[in-house]
């Protein structure tokens, strides 16, 4: 008998009549033969509320107690689930991330998965239940709760997966599978039907919402097929699985778009070893979060320009920090632009296909966009480009690979 | 050092300004010298609202699972309350029954208190944190989820003063204290100073509400002084204690009144051994709660009638069983009174003093009110009535014992 996890994100079960949905597709796998696990996450927007209550009691909450307070919000979820199927004539059972031992590290509000202990689930599945676990939480191995972080429930139905050596982990949510990229930008952007691990990786990296990347590694570190697909049709979505023999003949599975970047420029640094991780070391003390680094040397090897990315959410701070720097070390100036994006090309056939950088670069070229900055990975090539381009960017790059006859193939 | 036990119940935790209230009233406890364990309810009527959600999804929701919903009502309010000790600038560690190992049997909804680890809450008294538990809720030995029923968090707060070995346990709540009898019904009523264990108990159990039997009962076995006391204002409330020299001087403690009763009267039972609780263990199959159960034996002997009284919620249920019965035993008739109040008196003066019934009855005639049926325990007098005649009868009663006068002493 095959054990199936799905999992049901926040909008999957915001109310009586989704769960009542949910717990049909449980039941309905469960009748087909299948063992079943089901992870929920919390009710709609009820993380937001909880997020929001205790701000008005504490503007900087201590992290154990915001985990205490947010595991509610799944807690709730897992028990009208089960009474939702047993209200349906079936039999189940809820458990908290500590009850079925979900040990984490002590790291409150983003916690990591350390052990999962498979044994009191299989023995309810041998039972003939439906066993429902909450997302997003676990405790620590002194009783804590904590919780793992955005995106955590699919973190735990992934891990759950691989813990208990289930046979498929499906990712239920309100779009119906991965897409070649955004649909609101690209009306043409197609459902991809496979897509290797870490391919996945690059797109939740490069800002593709549908699943968080920690979620994927687990995927990929312990083989689970993850089947990303839509909790209210029963249409195939997306797989993401190890990489197969002819999954590469697809040079590029996707296009990514990285919106509300800024870039600063530390101007007339001096060319000489520790001086970059002097600079980085102060903006990682300030949890600015870095995305692509740029260094220009010029003036013979004697100066140099280092610039890094970062979120407009970042950019504030980040800016502050590096004006400080320039005074100390007596820099030139220090630039900045609050209108960069960033679009990407993702695909593991390029690792076997040449000319995919130059066919991205001319295509951004016929459309007339500049670009500024080239980054890549084996798999990945990234431009950062104008923001006012960014959509058209998107979009030629999407027809210039042909992602919009590709993608449901 | 002494140790003190908060209670708050739902009402003293309904927003963020009463949180922060309470939270204030621990650390002045805390700054006045006492190490402080709060005990807190669910916030305002959460738990009204996850009973209507959890009815929207299965009308007849398993315990167990209900459990596990509700017992999130009062882990958000130690998360908060948490978070409001500490932006005062306090230490404060919030833990869920579970956590304080208040292990319970495993009836779920009404789960008994069996063990609590005083050592998890005495370790983070020493470290100087004010100690936050959830009330009402427990887990069993294997890890599930319970409740411990209606004014459990008052259990919770008394067991555990009892487990730690507190020196006082406080019930903050919406009344200054506990009164001769229900204010809304007699404006004459005083706050009652001390009373015993044993009269706080007939005085619940009669339908006062305030604190939950189970709770005074734990307090009267582990002998816990508890203060009942308004979460409102620093005015002394009421205590209860165990009995001591001169507490019997004032006779009557207080007047009591039920409403909401219903009579049911099997008429023409065969009067030999064994019938009556053939009927009663019909009655209690269907978990119809008996109030007090009355007997009239005639026709020299031969029959008798047998009657109890019940809840308006029951009755439905329990005059079908007793028509059923009736057919099946080929009695007489059924009759049935669903306009029935009982009034009492609860005093442990009575133990030694005379003529308190008749007094009583003396009181009631003078006021035209008709008896319909007289029940007595050591520290009560109980008279059922018409219910027309049921806030006359409390008055009058209020007054005879010249309870207005005394209770304030």
């Amino acid at each position: 008998m095959s054990i199936i996890v799905q999992k049901f994100g926040g909008t999957s079960v915001a109310n009586a009549e989704k769960i009542a949905r949910a717990a049909r597709r449980a039941i309905k796998a469960k009748l087909d033969g299948h063992q079943v696990v089901m992870v929920v996450s919390a009710m709609g927007h009820t993380t937001d509320e909880l997020v929001a209550l205790a701000r008005q009691v504490n503007p900087n909450p201590p992290r154990r107690e915001m985990d205490m307070l947010l595991t509610t919000g799944e807690q709730v979820s897992i028990a009208l689930m089960a009474m939702a199927i047993e209200a349906a004539g079936h039999q189940a059972i809820s458990f908290t991330g500590g009850q079925v031992g979900l040990i984490t590290d002590s790291a409150h509000t983003k916690a990591r998965i350390r052990t999962i202990d498979a044994d009191r689930i299989h023995k309810e599945l041998k039972a003939g239940k439906i066993v429902i676990v909450a997302g997003f939480q676990g405790i620590t191995s002194d009783g804590a709760i904590t919780t793992l972080g955005r995106g955590g429930s699919d973190t735990t139905a992934v891990a759950l997966a691989a813990a208990i050596k289930a046979d498929a982990c499906e990712i239920y949510t309100d779009v119906d599978g991965v897409y070649t990229t955004d649909p609101r930008l690209v009306p043409q952007a197609s459902k991809i039907d496979q897509i290797t691990y870490d391919e996945m990786l690059e797109l939740a990296s490069l800002g593709a919402g549908v699943m968080h990347s920690r979620s994927i590694e687990f995927g990929k570190k312990y083989n689970v097929p993850i089947h990303v697909r839509s909790s209210l049709t029963d249409i195939e979505g997306t797989m993401i699985v190890a990489e197969t023999a002819g999954m590469e003949e697809i040079v590029v599975r996707g296009v990514t778009l990285k919106k509300e970047i800024a870039r600063i420029v530390l101007v007339g640094v001096p060319n000489k070893p520790g001086v970059a991780a002097q600079i980085f070391a102060r903006i990682a003390e300030h949890n600015i979060v870095v995305d692509d680094i740029i260094q220009n040397v010029f003036d013979k090897g004697q100066e140099a320009n280092i610039g890094f990315t970062t979120s407009l959410v970042d950019f504030r701070e980040a800016q502050m920090v590096c004006e400080a720097l320039a005074k100390e070390m007596k820099l030139r100036a220090v630039e900045t632009d609050q209108n960069i994006a960033k679009v990407s090309i993702v695909g593991i056939g390029m690792k076997t296909h040449t000319g995919v950088a130059s066919k991205m670069f001319n295509a951004l070229a016929k459309a007339k966009v500049n670009i500024q900055n080239i980054s890549t990975s084996e798999i990945v090539v990234s431009c950062l480009i104008d923001a006012k381009d960014a959509e058209k960017a998107l979009q030629v790059l999407h027809a210039a690979f042909e992602l919009d006859k590709r993608g449901g193939k």
